[in-house]
């Protein structure tokens, strides 16, 4: 089986990381491929660097679909673009935000995100919404730190993340702690062991929910709003994204 | 005062008719800048087109901001790229689906939406949760005729949208119908006469909200996901979006 | 046009104000015809004195009818008798709490409310569940202080009310700030000056989405429940409140 | 125990049978004192006559508190003026909609509403929200005739009102039946023994829920919004209104 | 009229104070059977207590249904088994968290729960949204004390729910006290004193409210799921619970 | 890794057929236990049924711990007793019909269910609340057989439900069928390739999911409400649940 593990910005020191994330827990028998668009933002830090992101992400599912996946994840916690690609899919299509929280809610009544940035908090209440995850998110909270900072062996990020989840247990009656960023994709096991809780990156459970789905032969609907794109002309610059009629 | 209303697919025969929607109902001292990317599809009918009209947005408002465009209208019912718009933009941008669903709950307290497909009647039905309007809309009825058809002097569309407006006002106890596409914005003022009750074309529901909020000095506001893009490097076909800092 | 502002309490310096706010905005066609019932509680403080202003609002919009009066608009933060109002008027009436909100949830993701008296937030608390705001609303807050102290200038009330907007962009995560009453229809400019966010006086709001559903013909509904009061007798003081058939 | 039951319009055969209906379920050390206001409309058939009703509601609370009554009942299906009544009243009041809702999702996991007009199933519909039974409460059905006509001897308006019961049965997947209208208080029991199933009428439950919390010693809070009024002058035709402080 | 109260716990001096809570309040018709389990926990602190309390539940309403008996109250909080017994009883069947939460949303229009310990949260919180309380109540607090200290004389118990409460009422906005433990039955009119607003116990609003439906003839529905449960054969230990066909 | 499917009912045959579509997906170092209680109802068809299975699955579960079982599949459609089971496993627990509604939403914007009675369709109601799949879900749909008539191979039950998910696609607007009972675990590949769309098992996704939240290290979370049970005596017949101090 082939997963196609998308890193929605073009910085390859986080694709190489959600890679070794992806392949960690991989299946023997998954072949991950982990990329990232030639075209886009060095990082996704609110609505309008994920916007511009899903056209590299789009691209990325046409070739996979051309290469022969079964499935993909998108890996940038604002979860961009990602019905259009289900729509460019055959098979399933996650993103990082809704894999991690999906799972959050099936060991936990109730978690707490931790993310980068307090302007990307809407971005998550929008999706927590979106997923009917009302209910189970208990606080969205922010640590304030750039993406790249992340990717930063120097920074402090590590620590400040970990001091934010301890404030999240105590806090919030969290019983369980989603990653709110596809750059913290390394953090999960030791902060799940220093906390005592489940601590959950999204590229790993979002990697093998695909696996599951795929092996059950659950592939995305093609009836109704997610089916193939109906095909016309692009213009200009987007020639290339016209769809062809497929089946 | 000028307010850009960008049709988001690429079909000039469109904006035309969105500018002429939105020239009639504009105060005498405001200036309608009405126009379609130069790239992209050429027309919308489901997530991916939409996704991918995103660019072309984008790129116009970003031309707007530098020619001091006041405010915007994104003149397709799916309102893509708002939020993303509105990190670029200084003044109020509107989308026409948003428009006419809270201009729909002022005089009515229940609408039905008309659209043309019904695969994206999800979209509506999406917005609908996001703009808080679930306990206002009734229903959304699709008239299953692709976006283009309404284009069409000799089909039957005309005659398609006034049969199942009848039924929204014979099922579903709605008040007041809103008409789901860029496309049906010469229809409303037939429609309201032929039915007796109002009939809202986003289009120009939008141009008047944006004007009013202009003229109150409302602007999007700066503080928090809305701020102006985060400064940083874009890669590749889309370097060109790299967003500069500013004030 | 005229647009009819009424200010459902009897204190005429708050009519005063809530004139000048809305003549500060209208459009030179509008007229404006600012008034004060000549029965009820000099300030609405609670839901018994919001339910008996409703008496004098509807004799207000029952002459506003008669005068030919295109749009109107009920200038007390709660909205007090909305629907009925809506139920004897030709044209469009908006509340000021919901075209303040309206608004706020068009140019930022996120409002907070500040009101006078704790006692009333419930009142708005559920007008935002109404208006389908529980997204957009991050708090409502109050400042603790009667309504008539807004018009006694050697009031703190100016400073508390900065303080408390402070408040709610430090600790809410709000975008923007709804005022909660119509007797601070004079501080928006000032607040918004100061805070450097959009502040939003629902009196202003009001008096121009009424001149643009006006001007766009989007008149109430008379289909279903807005439809002009049914003829029939009324008893005692109220009997001059009898509907009798319209059109 | 006094309880005061206020049929808010003005016709003396409804009073009559809602107060035949209240008494004959109180319980024997209970007085019912049944009334309606000298003032409003005959009958309520919408947002304006709810809206003109609530002024006799107050009224007679007022009376009410001076001659010691325990407890209130409205018994209008709408529930006008029932946070200002509550504000009024050192006891318990209830609205018989709520009343007659509460009453239901405690006997079964869904109901169905039978109302008079279908334009009253907006007021329905929302209380419904307000009063969180939107899980229980599974449609709203009207027999569109007017109030009146229940008090004519030779309508149909019993067979059209179990002909709508046992569609709501068959169709709506329905365990209860509300009767959503004071002046079917006397039908209840004919149409639970005819249906097989509980169907509520509101003026009996809301007695009985009255009394229970009466002799609970569970009086409406003083605390926050419900607090008995702020003192203030009134004027004009209302002046009599306005509230002395208390305790 | 015969209502049977049952403490779903083992612990006989829990029973005692649960019977002269409902003796207390009994209309003199009303004869209360106060009965616990003779299998299970002996206090109920979790989802596993709650699911195993069961058992015993509805072998007491079993035999209660042999006896005759009108109505039933469950009486933890936790609501154990409620839609179960409905199925078996012929009258209706209250929990003690149900009757509590309606009774505290017709007096107030906000309350908050305190009960023993934080684990039970979620059990509350989960209550509250199914009984469609989300908007009413305020908070959900914690005093972190065993359910059986509640019965030691010599504990701070009571100390620490009266200064729990006091915050509930500072820091809330709530206008009412819900007490969230079958065990906290004796506790409401001292703390209703001292705290000055309604402090409702679930054991006597319950008592009280089924006897208000049992004197109305408002029997469960026995349309739908709350019909008899389908007789079948049970096997091993449970086998004496295999319903047989009624009526 | 070993994964315990319980199947809550007592008929072995429906076991069977449970742990074949639990090891036909199976990963091949999975060891699949598949058992059903010694106690309990034949079948499950509603609350009390439902109820009462409880106790057989907590044994079930009890035993799977002392043999280092590393995670669990509930596999009827109402998940009985899910969160009394997460208290007592260490590893993850998942019910069926939240699997395979999980899962649902992740291929489909909308789908509907089809379950057997409708008389337990509101337990699936309340599951897509607590679940929040109310946006998803379109609606719940029920063929009106017995669980045991899909054991019958002279039974029509097969055509009734292929007829019921047709009736899905055509009227609901749903892109993905759950299938609302373990017994037609054997049904979901067949009736896929029928209807061209996903057809989705619980009992193979619960498999496939828990399969990979083990491989993750995703175990359900030890703080707050689903940390081990609190340490008491039980008495009677279940004396021998009492839980004992763990870790």
């Amino acid at each position: 089986m082939k997963i196609k593990v998308i890193n929605p910005n073009t910085t390859a020191s986080i694709t190489q990381k959600i890679a070794e994330a992806a392949i960690a827990v991989a299946n023997s028998g998954t072949e991950i491929i982990a990329c990232n668009p030639d075209k886009g933002p060095v990082s996704i830090e609110g609505h309008y660097d994920e916007a511009l992101s899903v056209v590299g992400i789009l691209e990325e599912i046409k070739k996979g679909e051309a290469a022969g996946v079964d499935g993909y994840v998108i890996a940038c916690f604002g979860d961009p673009g990602l019905l259009a690609a289900r729509e460019l899919a055959k098979g399933p299509v996650l993103g990082i935000a809704e894999a991690a929280m999906h799972a959050a809610s099936l060991i936990a009544t109730g978690f707490s995100i931790v993310t980068t940035l307090s302007r990307t908090r809407v971005i998550a209440q929008h999706l927590v919404a979106n997923y009917g995850m009302t209910h189970f998110c208990r606080k969205i909270r922010a640590i304030d730190l750039p993406v790249l900072e992340l990717e930063d062996e120097n920074s402090n990020a590590r620590k400040t993340i970990l001091a934010e989840c301890r404030q999240a247990l105590i806090e919030d009656g969290a019983g369980a702690i989603v990653l709110g960023c596809g750059g913290m994709a390394d953090l999960s096991a030791q902060l799940s062991q220093e906390l005592g809780v489940p601590v959950i990156d999204g590229v790993s459970v979002a990697v093998k929910f695909v696996e599951a789905l795929v092996s059950l032969g659950l592939n995305t609907s093609k009836k109704g709003d997610l089916a193939y794109p109906i095909a016309k002309p692009y213009t200009g610059m987007l020639y290339a994204f016209a769809f062809e009629n497929r089946e």
